[in-house]
């Protein structure tokens, strides 16, 4: 198992519980920007696991992802399972107008090409993400992993809030497994305006409400919506999301929110300054390590789906 | 442009608003089952458009559309062009469980192969399916058309429902066209259950709503949730897709269910005998034409897709 | 091993031999017509042979087994060995006239794509196709089982009988295991005439004449020779081939033709109505399981095409 | 239009037809057998017709070819139509044994990695030939050509005679063409003995032969052929052929066999020491310049076919 | 044309001389590091120049330049060719030691992946490079704009340093033009040992010396070279490279350094704080434009390489 | 192991040293010299090493070195890695001048197309050439073997020299080990003249001197390089190389020449003929065998690039 740049904790922890030390390697940058990795142990005929996070600086990260995979490749590892707790451009899934790049169907075919053999990943932005790839992906999900955490606090008379009209659907799988009611928080931007309206669909009054989405990058969605519903009448909102980009205003929009508890997963490091009391950090690497033992003895991975 | 056997009436419509004929090819099928294509004109460095809406019998219309484009290919055609208003396997577009294909991206692979050069296509099931291609997809809605169909019949109180999670930001994008709100029918089904438990989200009472779904099949989630909208207290309900499939007990269904007016489009050829007076055809050969004609003429596409 | 459709006999005969049980999967059809499929064990990192046998209904047979091969692939199997004891489209594997596919290349693509790394396959009707892959091609003969079940059956004064100009290779090589003459029912259409003449070219008269076909389809070229050689003094005429296709008119033909006997083998089911007094259907099954035992062991397999 | 080194003569006389110049070009071989390709003027977005055929030394020219190919494209020609009048290794279409390559799809592999785009060539050994390549084949035939020259010639009690089981296809097509009947040489090889068996089958006492191949190369098949015809009462034997390959012992064995008169065409070059007066030689060019032609000016190509 | 973040000064140079406008196109970092490209006018059917020199940041720039690349491919332009001034990485073009990346033939890939159908650069680190691709690669100089630079200055009594041992063919190439005499500097590094030591071949003493390099980093090579000449005896030292990277401490080195006077080329941007007095930038747009000009109007490129 | 006809003798040295035999196979030059090849023992499921060094007659050992490619692929093989001590054509490695093939990379892809799994070589005259292939490539030093020569020889008064100003890279990696100093034949061709100028940069007086270069060719530039060294006042002149192509007249040049003794290895067969007093040569088969010894037994392979 080897680690790149982008999230080295995990993948310390993660070597951890697998009784194992990451495999030695570096990745230096010359003054110029360009990358200079080396391999400084054998991996000829090796199953390498190799784990990196693309978050932010994310090209950085990819590029060097992609040159670390050139050099595997040509060090004749004879498998190179590419670990991507996040996956990066994961929104960039369509064109939503005319003349846009696909950009998370480039990074998979980019991948492919420096040779990749798999993908281990948890919660694509869409489901939909696994078809950009001719290999085969292992698709693990942090819900379970959020819905355990709100399930031991046990607050009492709960409603999942889907943030945004294209959340539902997650929405619901978590509300599934704490049988709870759904609402959903509807937003349109009415043509030549600039200001979205938000409309809250669904009954969250007095209620304890608890915003689910995916990502969370500036927080803008994730705020505005917790305020909203605070403003109709919820008793407390929390919120989840496994991949916690935090970019910009976001930790201080996060503090000057209503929320009362933010929970995220640890797919993107969470650096220090970004650890405060409100957001609590579970961690995805006993999740990840079950997925790298069963694929490495090839046992199925179906039951971490589940 | 050529025609294959799935929907015929359309491309001799599409023709007719082109001031063109159909190109001659013929596709007999032995008795044995297999298909013997044969193009009956010279293609040699022409740009083909090719029509074939991969309706039931599905299979045998992807094998003569894979065969028809490996035939154009040898006969050296310049481009080929695939208009493909229904792209059928579109919701296998993701593994939903363990060890399922992704037959989408499957089948996007096999029009490549066969040489295929660019897709034309109606509303995918999922806009991500966009990125299961390398070649240039142009992807046109049909929602215009079905709003369109509803802006001029001026129903008053009218409320736009989702009809299951995962439809609401379809339906956010008719009801943004119309200026009306949105409901949905949230769906669940209890572990260890057969029954689904719906449960409509939104004010519906004393309203006229209009379910929006991309594809109708058999018309289950459809009518069920059209019988709930009724039960729940909506004064009237409609409905709207691009793609009517109505395969199986759909005509039935529709029928005896309590929907006023189901408003579709002739992307799938619709028989005389679906074509009961519920059902309303709206086409879709202006649309396909028009961008036929930009393509032709290399100009933008991009104002059909707004 | 999996089985899929077509031939799923043949699978459990092959099953029993090799002492195992067949792969557990679903393949359902909804009824729009289109396949789910579903690997219901793992296969992660095994060596999966895979029988499907494209007859008819060939279209939906051949989706079905990319389909599978997709869902192999997805599911991290390590080897997909397509085992196709009748190879469909066998006989378009060339252009004969101008802008025909060859669709027999596009399926060996089509299955290259899917993900299929061998093909295991008897009597292909032109030895050729085994250049339309670039995967390894194990390609094995079903005709020392016909020679020797006449071998057995020790018929004197025999003749050997191409039924047409495109076969006397192979019925050479059935003549050199018998070590008997050869003769060759000559065809030809003449210009702006639709009745085909024949012509025997070759000693039959007062013989036991065995005519050889690779594959027999709808029955017309083997029934009128067999008609032809009665009419030229044959004392009597036996038939066989390696793939019994019988579509359409085939088995009322064979019923009211000159031939004694005709000898099938089961590459392709036979249903019981097909299996009338004249057939005579020898098994293929210990061929192809001594052909995956062999692969599975990597012990050379060419001891099976001699 | 540029031409390589085995056949200068033949793309000359093409040129000269077409009525322009060979494109400037050099291909030198150093002294330890590299070659040296230089294209001495532009061909920036030019569409390329390349005249090679691979005869004798055959490795020397399917390299020089595939190097020229490499040289054009990166020169930015926009079409590479690659004539090969012969296309060498066509016998090894199949594996006949074991462990054999199956070198005629290498070839067709080799020519599309290099970067052709198009196939012009004339009577492949086995027509499935055409199915070895991805892009598009034009493939000519120059039985009309043969059958012509008898034609006008008006021999009297003639019949067509193939000179081995696997030839009876193509004897068929210039038995049609002069509307006579067809005989066969029967060979076959008794185990465990070095001698081939020949025999006879069709009615040829008393006639004028003329035995038809696609290829003689040592023309040890023909001249047994035509003598075992004589000493079965034959009159006299002519033949003829597309491909001329005329190697070792050929020109020696033709002048001391029975044969009254070969005719062959120039798709491979014949130097002057074989153009001995037995040996006629029809020219190709005529049905080349005509379908490039038709190819550049892009109009069918079919009426050629036929 | 189109152009990118990296160089945009030289591109709208390039525009100017070619009298069109640039393409209007809009790329947005997201403050999660995420970039978003959209092209803003149609370019259906077009052939675009994209302009992108990968410099620092060069990650960033690299991956701003493959997804557009993606969008103009989606956007069905017709052709996309990659005008890359400075292609980076182009010193990571071997494996030095074991277990390193090939970066630059990994870029080369890259760029292919996304959809790059010809390439346009200047003076690639080794001429090999251009091997590295698929796609047509026109490989401009600019070493001729640096020799008409000395040429014009007329400095008596020349010798062109190669600054280290890869540098001679380069440095003999500039010798050649200006018809003076060569001298090396050979470094060496003992084992055990991380000084390097400095040996100068050939003859500069009371000399002016041009040291020649295709580009200059921290220029410490650069600097200690001419330090090394000055202490030997030179008269003057005078450097010159093509791609002015200048990354680091390279411009207090040169200030501080024995140079007198450093010419570069403009392939990558030079800010205002770099453009200190001894340092004077040439241009590269004439070279370009007329390059560009000539793929466009399909004539020979050829003439710019000499 | 399996051994194609370049340099059987390197082969069986290499099996020796292995306490292996060499894999039976033929490779049958036919009259019109096409090549037949046939594996005579099985190899699925194998990881096979071929060796065939391209030297003269160059296409031929391609070709026949594709073609057994091609079987091993088709006959099951797991991996087939191709070890070949010399790379012919390495020199066309860029376009020298416009609309030249760069036939080194063409190579490459037709390995890779034929189904090569990994290359194992000596010594690339560019060492970029690893980067022409995706697979990866293993690549070995001569100049150990060479520089431990000469250290045995304890010459006094040691400078190595670079033969042509291409050549200072490789001839410093030599000085490097010997620890001696360095020089340069500086060559240049005046601009309408033939007669190339050459001019010793360094100090050669009274010294030995080395020549040290990758190739030997037709000797020219060694040998007008070793007069030149003796007329400037060298006591002695001793030449190395790892390739020794010797084709034209290299034979007589060297005999008659300056140089005291050449050193070369056995990469390239070395026949008899050339064997005269002054050449010596060196076996690489140690360094091979130990390469194909650690990527066998999935060891590092680095220790030998050091």
């Amino acid at each position: 198992m080897f680690a790149l740049n982008s999230n080295r904790e995990l993948a310390e922890e993660m070597a951890h519980l697998l009784g194992c030390e990451l495999g030695k390697s570096s990745s230096t940058q010359f003054s110029d920007g360009e990358l200079q990795i080396h391999i400084e142990e054998s991996v000829r005929g090796s199953e390498v696991f190799l784990v990196q996070s693309a978050s932010e600086p994310t090209n950085e990260y990819i590029m060097e992802l992609l040159i670390m995979i050139d050099a595997l490749k040509r060090a004749s590892a004879k498998m190179i399972n590419v670990v991507m707790p996040y996956f990066s451009y994961a929104r960039q899934d369509r064109k939503a107008r005319s003349r846009e790049p696909i950009t998370a169907r480039l990074i998979a075919n980019l991948l492919e090409t420096a040779g990749a053999t798999r993908i281990l990943t948890i919660d694509f932005h869409s489901p939909q993400a696994q078809g950009f790839f001719d290999i085969p992906v292992d698709h693990l999900t942090g819900i379970p992993i959020l819905a355990d955490y709100f399930k031991k606090k046990s607050l009492d008379d709960l409603v999942i809030v889907a943030p945004h009209n294209g959340g539902v659907v997650r929405a619901r799988k978590i509300a599934n497994i704490l049988n709870v009611p759904l609402a959903l928080i509807d937003r349109r931007r009415p043509e030549h305006d600039e200001t979205e309206i938000m409309h809250i669909i669904g009954n969250i009054e007095g209620k304890n409400a608890i915003i689910v989405d995916d990502l969370i990058d500036t927080a803008g969605t994730i705020t505005t919506g917790a305020n909203a519903l605070i403003e109709n009448g919820a008793k407390a909102v929390y919120a989840c999301c496994t991949h916690a980009v935090l970019s910009g205003p976001a930790i201080d929009r996060i503090k000057s929110s209503s929320i009362e508890e933010l929970v995220i997963t640890n797919t993107i490091r969470v650096p220090q300054e970004k650890r405060i009391d409100k957001i609590n950090v579970l961690s995805v690497a006993p999740l990840l390590v079950e997925a790298i033992d069963r694929i490495h003895n090839q046992k199925a991975v179906s039951p971490l789906f589940e």
